[in-house]
């Protein structure tokens, strides 16, 4: 008889790998992206009131309408949008292939990326291409995309701004002409908007086939898993019949919908991120055997020019702090590590371990 | 140039309607089998002190490890057993379908039966049977479902016990048929467990392809959106890829963990519903017109002998009242009413309404 696992689990998750994630018990945390400032008591107590008055033996506003009008008012997403909510990007990049998928069509992306369009598309039954950045300065590399796109005719692209593990932002006329070119939608990734001034969301009106995704995780709320996704409603119309009813927990709609009333302290804890990372990204470029790479995001590519990355990744978890080490992810990453944005105390704490190892 | 949606979406999405979530604002909900008891004051008060200590800002344990540990303690998961969390059971459901999904293949269920089967499997791009159940009692149909496996080859089967919407227990011999007979993964569906003496669950150890499927939400924690799905190993950890990563956000794993602390207080609440949804069937075989069937969940099947459903479906509306009608969502539910078993005050409303009405 033949093994059932064999012979019923699809060829393509028999090969997959799960995601791994890290123990980071004990760490200085700087492998994740998030913001590492928590709540003033003040904010902590505001917010325990209000959750005082939820009741959760019942079911969740299905369309968590009290969010999704908080979302729309904050972040300036326009009236005519439509707005889907997932948990997390992950559910609604997973609901967007679902929609399109079949398997002789393509998720196409650019590498290195989010390493979730890859393994979503392959959840989906979806091939997926991923194309290669510049190599010298991880830029859109606009003439083999629109190659790809003219010989793929790819259902679904996906392109983060700023880009995730490089930290730029492409070039907005080079992503206007791939918005141009595509037969169907482009998701424009904009997960660490909070750290740039630049966005697609105004353009929404502009292009039949453009959506913008986000989530409120690296703005302070990565424990909530909220992602949000806004678009031409002729497509968000197709896309919401595939969201599971009461997707977005009791908890998670009033959490989110409470800190957005407090977005100026989120604001606030983002500027200071910015601001640290301007100098992060200063003392990086002193250490000899550094190569950081500049960036729009709350973290920092870096290359390191004279030690081999696994080895630093190890010397500082030996000293307690977790980055993300890219090194074998991409050969465009080759002895690169990704370094989250911490507390000025955080950073100075990684510039000493760096600068002993490096 | 071809309508893009036309061109891309799926065929099966476009056919779909959303799942359609009626407005409850300012009604008894006696439609979504919500448990209608609400924390004691000095719970509520622990549990902020619990979420209290949270920082939002950090992504959830991925693997959410105290919760389930609590969840194998407290629901007598067998150790060796696997385990997997969804949000909801819905996300559980899309997990096993997509592990398996090919448009050759089938998801067996049987009809009437809980909605989201048949809609996940078209979500995931696999064909959906629903075999009918015994016209008579609502009965597991034991030849046809054997005679469906032998044909269909069904790499999942979905069973859930009780059964929603008609509340009673399959004959525990014609589902253990079932499980021999079976070609891959038989799912039985325990989302009403409070409310039955029976489980599955302990004889999770004596078949390879048998796993139980749970929620936390009729026990009292609707707004939650936790499900669970145990069984063995070898499928879960294939499953368990597709999982996306930090899907249960850290306020549902401190909440259920909390609550499952509490586990006593539940009980007491699920005893007083079973007491009641007894009381409940009695009260309404006694009203002329209306036919109950006999439950093992929080809720009733109720047919109406002498008026139509949807008209006594819209009476109760008025009357201030949310159930949920049946009536054409399946030949076996003609002039049906799906009535929760809510407080006795609750229940004593509902009657008085359906004397009038039926």
């Amino acid at each position: 008889m033949k093994d059932p696992i064999e012979q019923w689990v699809r060829p393509e998750i028999r090969a997959l790998d799960s995601y791994p994630v890290p123990d980071a018990v004990g760490l200085l945390k700087l492998d994740a992206m998030e913001n590492p400032y928590t709540w003033p008591d003040e904010l902590r107590q505001a917010w325990l009131e209000r959750l005082a008055g939820v009741d959760v033996n019942r079911y969740p506003d299905p369309q968590a309408q009290a969010l999704k009008q908080r979302l729309r008012a904050t972040m300036g997403i326009p009236a005519e949008a439509g707005l889907i909510l997932g948990n997390g990007s992950d559910e609604l990049i997973q609901m967007l292939a679902m929609t399109v998928a079949s398997p002789t069509r393509t998720l196409l992306s650019v590498e290195p990326g989010f390493v979730m369009y890859r393994m979503i598309a392959s959840f989906c039954g979806m091939r997926y291409l991923g194309v290669d950045l510049e190599a010298n300065d991880f830029g859109l590399p606009l003439d083999a995309l629109l190659a790809a796109i003219e010989q793929q005719q790819p259902p679904l692209i996906f392109l983060a701004y700023p880009n995730n593990p490089t930290g730029n932002l492409f070039r907005e006329e080079a992503l206007l002409r791939v918005i141009e070119a595509a037969p169907g939608l482009v998701v424009i990734d904009e997960a660490y908007t909070p750290f740039t001034d630049h966005s697609f969301l105004p353009r929404l009106g502009e292009h039949a086939n453009l959506l913008v995704m986000r989530t409120v995780s690296k703005m302070g709320l990565a424990g909530l898993r909220l992602g949000y996704l806004a678009g031409p409603s002729p497509w968000l119309d197709q896309v919401e019949k595939l969201r599971l009813p009461y997707n977005i927990n009791v908890l998670t709609q009033l959490s989110a919908d409470f800190a957005l009333q407090h977005l100026a302290l989120f604001n606030q804890q983002t500027e200071q991120i910015r601001a640290d990372r301007e100098r992060l990204f200063a003392a990086l470029k002193e250490i000899p055997g550094i190569r950081p790479y500049p960036s729009q995001a709350n973290f920092i590519l870096l290359r390191l020019t004279r030690r081999d990355a696994p080895a630093v990744f190890e010397g500082l978890k030996q000293a307690g702090i977790l980055v993300k080490n890219l090194h074998g992810a991409h050969p465009l990453l080759a002895q690169c590590l990704r370094i989250t944005v911490g507390t000025a105390q955080e950073n100075a704490a990684l510039l000493q371990a760096l600068r002993e190892l490096s």
